[in-house]
């Protein structure tokens, strides 16, 4: 699924051709719509069509290659392709929290590219970057702006998106009319992922940020959109007019070069009392930008507030080429 | 949709027979099958199909008289009732904040009943008594267990049912496959009522606990069935084992009377770890258990679990009945 | 799925105790809570827990067996059985167009039970018998009662429950919020079971009906209950009074010997002008009776009507059960 | 609804400018973005936030309005318009089936425009032309490019979206995992309109075709997208391959004229075989094509197959916008 939201997300982009697609021993030497059913909405997209897809080995790769491996797979794959001189902007999760390897958000900490030099220490030519998980992504990209006000404490309850868990992924018979309050692994890695993001590029690593954060996350009949309602003790005690305009006003690396797929304002505060929404709010902005609404006092914490963004374009396609775009910009490809 | 509800629960009652109904002006004098469209699962049932109904007026009422009324005609009907000598057993929000009103839930607070000799002060002969906010039930059910741990903190996010509207209540096009991250009214019902019915009677007042409590009300597309991830801090440091030992050994009034309607074990604890599920854990138990599960630590405070319970009957009809069950046997009826 | 619905629709059952389980040898000598994970509502009954599951031999195993194999496996296995002397009540597809095989719906063909004798042939002790396809059952049911008036048409078009396709069977992503308009073999099943069934015992083989059908079959986002829409053309032409009074009053063997599972009215004809609906009529009857509305005039054959049924209890092991109650009401057991 | 989806498919017209809105008393003095909650997916459009609202009367407006006017009040008011000389193009059922009313189709049944010198009897010095019901449309686009085949017997079944009904329309208690079989008017509305614009224009008036149409209109939960399942019977007996040319051959008007909002093709079969599907196909050529698939034989008629088109688009404001591009490129406004 993630493979399909790349192929889709990269058509007619203006600086990155598809022109080379690995898949298992089992689709290879097949033309993409053979090996591929399409699950998205439409046809497979024309351009891509007939490319034929090799194995997942670096003979005859591009330099830069995206990856939505399985984790069961991608360790030795993606290290493969770095060895080789391969730039792996990955989607996967088996590299994220390795200490040499940026877990990007490009708004949120472009700087921890600054770690790509001591990945020569692996002994590879290549380099490999990564994105964060559909749910932190979210989560990130609406703290991200509130960070210069201290952040101490955070609970975040998730209300999760189908799409998150690729095809066949969620049965029906699990997901309609219900809620699934529990999503394997993933409590850990927002709690996780967050920290890493959110912390400091301090010389050769990353110094996670101190503070606490506490997950629940929660699967509902939502095709692409997840949402969350979060509440944060801050250091500093800012006002709501002043978080507001702290979120309304971020702007990262992405918006001050112009990437081709940042969203012109990153982060998106809504003013109605039952926004954002999944199903009306995800496709805005292509699917890049992050809506925030609700903003409200906290009674145990400070502030509560509900975040929304899309888990398949933000949260991991889109997410995957900002970062390359990003590398790009930076002259490091 | 409450007034069916009602009469759904109370079919074959083995202490209360249904023999009057009381509605506006516009369904007075109508047989009830005439009167109502039956918006629940068959047909309207035959016991009451041709009861005619009454105006909302005490003349020839029967002395406990349920009240389901909108909000915005609760409070004047039934005063007049409760000063008319009827005993209201409401499920309407108008009274529970009252101090001199007893806000109901049998397990959890039993004594609070000791409240209703003030009433007299209001000049009424007959009561009034209330039970909660249908997502107030399923959090106070899950929190009475660990009233012993001393509650100090407590944050909540709901994924509510769409049967808690009531009808036609959410339009179809706001909420299929999407979520809704606001109820109107409905964050501070659960944070004060939960303070209250968590409260200690002394002498005529309510003190209230002494407890931070912060929630966060989603709509999602579930029929019946709310679910609620929930944060403790507690003032002693209860181990897991010892919660779901306080959790599944939770007995109050309602069983120690073995009320018709009360649950043999009102919290169940599932060991699995998706569960509970709004879709396959509501209807057990004549939807009148709660259900928990997930416990694990919280980074932030103690302690994180969820619990689901089902807001029509636990946390609207069966609520009424099962406080009118507890008035009858202490004699107040 | 359908194992885990016999196991639901026999507890407590009047006449038959379930007493073994057969499985594949990855569940065999599991017990049965081990062996599979329960999808339906609640956990797994108590009654069946510890039962040590047996492989699919027939060594061991009771008399009577039901059979809810999977396509791939069942011919073999059921063969298997019915040669070493067991009567096999079967819900797979795989014997049910065979001519000496009954396709029972007791309602509306008992009398096909005669074509047993015939499999003595096959040099088997035992007997197979089998029920139809979950969406054939509905139209039967509705048609059965009308075979008098000479059926000679049939379009139906069905929209079915994503029950039907067990588990994990229909992936989330492709019908939450959407229409999937292909079953893989439903629309020959429904076609030709429909002409057997309602076909005459004629000596030593079933005389399939004289009628044409045709059946479009659709996917929808219901959890349980095929709806289905259908027009008829008949040979002698009923009045619409005359039609209901025969849905209405449509009794077979199962209700005159009082059958266990027989619901006392198998065809409910329903005067609301949106009814029947599967989530508010599917659990009437205990899923055992067929619904039917809207009957009016065809523009293009002569009547059409909608009709609905529990697909995985009247469909598939509600089926079997009573078909195994009238073979013991015959004396066939 | 269809008002906000006609202030969403007029954005950045090529040849309209959206510069009047008209509505009810209690909106007319109002900003639109006051007068209304946007409904549709993001925020109420910039172009038309602070366009005032005038009241449903001829004064002020423009020559050319479109209407999406409640049935209760359409026929007074359009025909206000009309005797005032403005062009009303119609999304209301009101104006439908009179006589000297064109009910367009513009690929289907363009000439049926010459009906509207007829219409200066009424003393109008304006004009009405009306588009067809959402589900109407669907199965006249698919039905037209069969015309020379002699359409004789239609049976069709409807699985409509939700956003048909308008909001708040369907309520959510209603259709979440459920099918309502029944759509108040809708099975004679599409029975008649099919006969009225696949009829023939002699003279002054339309012949209607001589046809025999039955639809059976059922709601289910999806959100955009009627998906219809047909039977037809054809005097002429073309091969599958002449029906899939003749559907993806078609082309009419719209496209002779490249009218702007006419699809390039504007009927598009779709080999798959469980396609087309609303929640993948009905964005595709902004919603204005009809997908059409699983041809096959009909057992009972000659042949059967689904089709599927955007209601809200191609079966409201789409279509109204298209009758009018139609006028323009004709002359006529």
């Amino acid at each position: 699924m993630v493979g399909q939201e790349f192929v889709s997300f990269l058509q007619n982009h203006p600086w990155f051709d598809l022109t080379w697609l690995g898949a298992s021993d089992r689709s290879s030497g097949k033309k993409y719509h053979e090996a591929t059913m399409w699950r998205l909405g439409g046809e497979t997209p024309a351009y891509v069509r007939d490319i034929v897809v090799s194995d997942s080995a670096p003979k005859g790769a591009p330099k830069l290659v995206f990856s939505a491996m399985d984790a069961s797979v991608a360790t030795e794959i993606e290290q493969a392709f770095a060895a080789a001189g391969h730039i792996i902007v990955s989607n996967s999760r088996n590299h994220r929290m390795e200490a040499d390897v940026p877990l990007l958000v490009p708004e949120a900490n472009a700087d921890h590219l600054d770690l790509l030099p001591t990945q020569a220490k692996r002994g590879w030519s290549g380099r490999i970057v990564t994105n964060p998980n559909c749910s932190t992504v979210v989560l990130v990209m609406a703290l991200a702006p509130l960070k210069p006000f201290g952040i101490k404490k955070v609970i975040v309850t998730t209300m999760q998106a189908i799409s998150g868990a690729g095809y066949p992924g969620v049965a029906s018979l699990d997901i309609l009319g219900n809620v699934i309050p529990f999503i394997g692994g993933e409590e850990p890695k927002m709690e996780s992922e967050t920290q890493k993001i959110l912390g400091a590029f301090a010389g050769s690593k990353i110094e996670p940020l101190d503070a606490k954060v506490s997950a629940s996350c929660n699967r509902v009949p939502v095709i692409d959109g997840h949402t969350i309602c979060v509440s944060v003790e801050f250091e500093k005690k800012p006002t709501e007019q002043e978080i507001i305009a702290a979120l309304n006003g971020f702007r990262g690396v992405p918006q001050q070069k112009n990437l081709p797929s940042a969203p012109a304002q990153p982060v998106v505060y809504m003013e109605q009392e039952n926004r954002p929404q999944p199903r009306r709010d995800v496709e805005r902005d292509h699917g890049m930008a992050v809506f925030v609404g609700r903003l409200r006092k906290c009674p145990v914490l400070d502030y509560k507030f509900v975040a929304m963004g899309h888990n398949t374009v933000r949260g991991a396609a889109g997410a995957a080429v900002l970062n390359a775009e990003l590398m790009q910009a930076q002259g490091l490809l």
